[in-house]
Order: structure tokens, then C-alpha cells, then sequence
């Protein structure tokens, strides 16, 4: 549902109020729209870029019109937790989509710990990508690093969802050499070769695992991704990694369960949950400022924000990888920023 | 039971033949002993230190008269696993325990992977240390490892057998300032502080993970041990360690379900699994041989090998932390080795 609230106002000293640029259905909100998790009519979306346009008297590293990135969890960045490189657990996090980004204006609490100014106003054609920073690229990229992803390591990647592409994208950037992507649908196949993969395999399940056994002499990949969240990509994942490598899981897990002797027998190292994303968003975003990624590709579906409930529908439906919305007062309305 | 068999021979010219001078009751034998487990008249322990008889045409490495200390993998030591530093995995491991060490001499597969030997013979009073070389020190240095302990690190330690004791040891010799012992037993607490821990805790499950946060600002822990293998001390493990932190998990994980959804939202890093002792004996063996450390301290209660029956009895009873078993060749029963 879409309908007119009031706007948000300064609340907290550190709160700043931005003007939403662009903002974009993330795969974690397809779960409360397929009703799989409860939302009391909440505003959705938690993916943002935009335009300060008013800060709290102590916030200091932003300014009234910076052009501003943000992580989906909001976070001091100071606490010990945040200079630790959580930031996604900040003693003091607030999630953003508990307040909503997918409106015109955002109150950003913790603006100075949550929010990273791009050096001037981007072009347009860097927008997509800087919004995909705010979550979905900084998910992949965590999920890159949770597998250990780099040099000599065979990366495999569960998933071919926006976040899933995007951890392609990332261990391709790490400098993994070999990159297997599992994925059926030729249109994510592309984005996934375009985004460095090697191999692509269209098995799942135990099929799968015993194609990576192919590509690896038997010994399973060093790294693997697993951006998706249900028990069969969980055993996937941990099934295709061979002893002492890593899986690095961001898929918001819903009803699995990971039998202790699997993992026992496995020695597979496990790690991941709701990215850091803040961590890696000055490296993150100066990449895309020097154009050296792209990963604004994943945004093949640009709809104004009125249109969301179409946005939702065509994610559910796998028609769209992943969903651009442009704010009301944005008089554009684009086909595709592919 | 204990019987008589046929003396062991060279069939594979990888083997060597060793005389066992020292085996030992592991906390993971007891899981058979106690039915929870098949196991079918197969001969018990894994945990083995002995002279070296008689060598395969290929050993290279270890001859005849060396006192040798084995993991209780055998493990070729050279294939892609191995090298990586899981010689618990290699692609030609064989589990010592189907073949058996609680017997007078000992077929070791693969020698020179799996066996490494003192400098000379030992001292009477290093043998119990460097037969807990072979499995326990080597399980609880792997757990402190894949737990992170380390410099800056608060380490906490669930279980207090042998394992736990020594990654007690094992934390406090990577340089870790602060840690914590879950131990109700004075006898272990004892043990634990002499080790190296500087906190204990008595309470259990939730109410232990409470007191872990009283004693790090709320946080907990950053590097948890897991060496028990219950669902609950799983839980334990997992609760009391901070986002960001790591659980290295040895205990033998019996019936253990981990929820993935508590899994994402704690931010922790999980590892472990059969420790990679033989990676670590070149080490431990010199920190033993140069009396840096004590692991032989864990042994409690000593019992010639023919009165191997009682020593599972005491260790099932907790009367005893762990049981060396001496061969029956060696006329000498000990009290204790403390």
C-alpha cells in the first residue's frame, strides 16, 4: 500500500533528514510480502541514497546538501562492536526499515555513524549503483569476505538473486581466479559472467554440490556464498565446501536448521548474518566513483514509487532482479537502467 | 573387554609398526561405552605415544627406536587438504581408532604424514604430556585456534574435561588476557586456574551466558570454546559470544540442531570439528620438550591397560579427568602422574 505521510522531522541531535533520490525493493522485503514474516503496516525498504537537507546539532561529518549513502542498520560507528567492523550490530543499531525509506524524506538516526558523503554530486548513471552500496552490494561483499574469497581460492556462489550476483561481483574484485555461479535463469547467467563468474551450474541441491566436486578434483570450493536462506541452500552451501573452507551466509535464514555432525564432520568454517555494510561503503563507493564496478546492473525494473506494489509483484515473480524506485517529486519514470 | 589379539604387521610400505609405551581413555570413547554409539567389538582408543619397531619400505622420515607422537588421524600430510592445514580431512585419512592403540603395538598408516619424533627419548615425567599431544592438547589448541584466541581477547571455555582444560592451556599460551572457565568441579577449577584461566564460572546454560556479558560490558565473550558436544553447550557457546566473535566447536556434536536464524542474528563465526592435530605436534611437542607447558597435568588417574574397564568407569563417574593406560609390558602402575 502506498499512501501520504507525515514528514519526518529532526528528533534525536545526531538525526539528519535526507531527501530520498532513489530507494529499491530488497529480496529480504519479499518475505513479509509473501507473508512469511509478520509486518504490522510497517513503511518498507531500508535501501536509500538522497540529499541532506537538514542535520541534528551534533552531527558533524555530513552537511545540508552532501549527497549521502547510508547502511541499512543505522550505527554509532564508534562503539566496540562497530570498531570491531560489526556495524550491523552497533550496541546502539536502529534497522531502517523500521522507519522507511521507501517515501520522499528519511529521518537517518546516528547520521554521522550511518551515513558516507560521495565526494560531489554523482552523474545519474552512478545512482543505481550507489544505491545497490547501501545494501545488496555491501551484502555481497560481506558475504565475499565471510567465504574469505581472494587469491587462489575457488569461489561458488548460491543464489543468483541481486545479492547473490553481487558476491560474484565481489570475489571477482578480491581476485578469485575461479567463480561458480548456480543459477537456471540465461538473463542471470549473463549478469553473473558479465560480473566475472567462470562457470555457471544449473544443478541443485546434492546435483549441484557434485558438479562443484567436478571443478575441484573432488575437494569442493575454498569459498562458497550462500544468499538465499532456506535449508536446502544451507546444505548446498556447506555440502559444496571443502574441509577447512569457508561459507559465508547472508541469506535471512528462515526455518533452517544446521545439524551439529554435519558441521562437526565438515570442517567448514561458517559465518555471516545482517552485513556490516557501513564497514565497507568508503571503499565500496569509491570503486563506483572511478567506475571500476557496476553494480547498478542488478537494477533491470525502474518504477516510480507509487508503482511499488508492481515492483513487488514482478521480484516474487522473478520478471525483475531487482526494483529501482524513484520518488514522487523524481518526473522520470525509466524502462530499465541496463 | 580386554583381550588378546595377533600382533599388527606392516601390510601398506607407508606403515610403521610402533610399540605403544603410553594410550589413554578419550572423552569421546565414552559415547561407545556408554551405548550411545554403535560400535561393533572394534578395538578402543586413538590417543597413542610408543617406540618405533619396525618401518615400511617407504617411511622416510621416522626409524626404527625413535619415540614417536601420532595424531589420531593418520594422514598422508601432503595432499592439497593437508597442506591447507586439515590433516584431520586429507583425502587418505584413516581414523587410528578403527585400528586401536589400547593394545601393546600399534599399526600406524601412513607414518611419516601421521608420526612425528622427540628429539630423543623422553624423560618419564614428559611422557604423559606428550601422549596428551595426540589428541586432547592438539583438540583444545585447535578449538583456542578456531575460537581466535589470541592477544586483546577475552576467551571463554565451555566444558571442563580434558579438552576444555587444556584449551584453557592452549588460550593462555596464544597470549590471551582473560579467561573464563565454565567449571563446576573444585578438582577442575583447580586445574583450569593453574592453566591459565583467570575467571570461573559455575553456572550453566543461559544463566552462565549471563554472567560471561556481566564480565565483558554486556558484550560477551569475543572467543567461546565449545567442548562438550550437547545442544546445550552449543547454545551456551553461541549465546556468549559477541557479533563479530568466534566459537571453536570440538566436542563431539551428539543430537546438536543450530537454528539458522539464531545463527544470523548472532554474528558469530562458528569452526571446528576434528582437530588437525598432526598441523600442530611439530609445535607442541617443542613447547613439551621444553617444559613450557604441562598438558600431562590432565591426567589424573593411571591404570595399567588390563585394568582399562575401571578407567572407563571413572571417567564416565567424572572420578577421574582423563585415564592413561599403561601396556601391560611396562611392570609399573602409577597412582596418579600429577
Amino acid at each position: 500500500m502506498v499512501e501520504t505521510r507525515d514528514d519526518p522531522t529532526i528528533v534525536e541531535p545526531t538525526d539528519a533528514i535526507i531527501r530520498v533520490t532513489a530507494t529499491c525493493i530488497c529480496g529480504s522485503d519479499l518475505w513479509p510480502y509473501r507473508g512469511v514474516t509478520d509486518v504490522d503496516h510497517q513503511v518498507m525498504g531500508h535501501e536509500y541514497v538522497g540529499v541532506v537537507e537538514e542535520i541534528g546539532a551534533q552531527v558533524a561529518t555530513v552537511k545540508v546538501g552532501d549527497f549521502v549513502v547510508g547502511s541499512f542498520w543505522a550505527s554509532d560507528n564508534t562503539c566496540e562492536i562497530c570498531r570491531a567492523g560489526y556495524q550491523s550490530h552497533c550496541v546502539h543499531r536502529t534497522l531502517m526499515g523500521l522507519i522507511g525509506t521507501q517515501s520522499d524524506r528519511a529521518r537517518i538516526p546516528l547520521a554521522d555513524g550511518t551515513l558516507v558523503a560521495t565526494p560531489r554530486q554523482p552523474d545519474a548513471d552512478l545512482v543505481p549503483s550507489l544505491l545497490a552500496a547501501s545494501d545488496v552490494l555491501g551484502t555481497g561483499w560481506f558475504a565475499a569476505l565471510a567465504a574469505q574469497a581472494g587469491p587462489g581460492k575457488t569461489v561458488a556462489v548460491v543464489g543468483d538473486g541481486a545479492v547473490g550476483l553481487l558476491a560474484v561481483l565481489a570475489a571477482k574484485q578480491l581476485g578469485a581466479p575461479r567463480i561458480i555461479a548456480f543459477s537456471r535463469h540465461p538473463d542471470r547467467q549473463r549478469l553473473a559472467r558479465d560480473f566475472g563468474a567462470t562457470d555457471i551450474i544449473e544443478e541443485r541441491g546434492d546435483d549441484g554440490v557434485v558438479k562443484v566436486q567436478e571443478l575441484t578434483s573432488g575437494l569442493g570450493a575454498h569459498s562458497v556464498v550462500e544468499a538465499v536462506g532456506t535449508q536446502e541452500s544451507m546444505m548446498q552451501a556447506i555440502h559444496a565446501t571443502r574441509p577447512g573452507g569457508h561459507v559465508g551466509f547472508v541469506g535471512v535464514a528462515h526455518g533452517v536448521s544446521i545439524p551439529g555432525e554435519l558441521l562437526f564432520r565438515s570442517g567448514v568454517h561458517l559465518h555471516g548474518g545482517p552485513a556490516p555494510v557501513r564497514q565497507f561503503l568508503p571503499e565500496l563507493l569509491q570503486l563506483i566513483w572511478d567506475r571500476t564496478i557496476h553494480p547498478g546492473k542488478v537494477f533491470d525494473l525502474t518504477l516510480p514509487i507509487g508503482q511499488a506494489a508492481e515492483g513487488y509483484r514482478a521480484m516474487d515473480e522473478r520478471r525483475a532482479i531487482k526494483v529501482l524506485l524513484t520518488p514522487t517529486d523524481v518526473n522520470e519514470t525509466r524502462g530499465s537502467s541496463r
